[in-house]
């Protein structure tokens, strides 16, 4: 899904992946992680997708509700397991939403 | 590829988009984008990655250099043969990357 009902500024979380062949558990666990975001402070949206990278957007109101959400014990157990099990490589980072066009045809 | 050798702050275009079933002609065009992208001023890199939903983040080091690749002729001709034949829907966010964390294993 397209996450088109925002209007900036509002905060991006930009999460690169590229995962191990080894995927035990990992798709519950994302599911898991996707549902608990959506009931968190300041959560906007999401928009998911893999291929040979995982590209995966979720939106915030505001830096602090980002920071909560890092900070939330099971996110941090799942990041955790994230690291030992199912991630060869991540890059995460944190944007400022200042424009944005949308188009539906 | 993870786009891993960047320092904030610079810029980020969050294009994410739905495609049409008829897609003749997009997969040159695409590929003749990124390379065209790779050659203009300011540009750092790109992510992307299709499934469902296609998510594409190129990086850039202003807000310039970004506007400056929206104008370019070629790259507005592309852009209305989106709009007209590939696809249904799209969002187009600008971002400015504030922070950022890396993990390999």
């Amino acid at each position: 899904m397209i996450v088109d009902n925002l209007e900036p500024t509002y905060y991006a979380v930009i999460f690169t992946t590229i995962t191990n062949d080894n995927l035990d558990g990992y798709q519950e666990t994302a599911q898991r992680m996707e549902e608990l975001a959506g009931i968190q402070k300041g959560y906007l949206g999401i928009e998911s997708t893999r291929n040979e990278i995982g590209i995966t957007v979720s939106y915030w109101q505001t830096l602090d509700d980002i920071v909560a959400w890092k900070n939330n014990v099971e996110h941090t157990e799942a990041r955790n397991l994230g690291r030992e099990k199912w991630y060869k490589q991540y890059q995460l980072r944190i944007c400022k939403v200042e424009r944005e066009y949308g188009f539906k045809n």
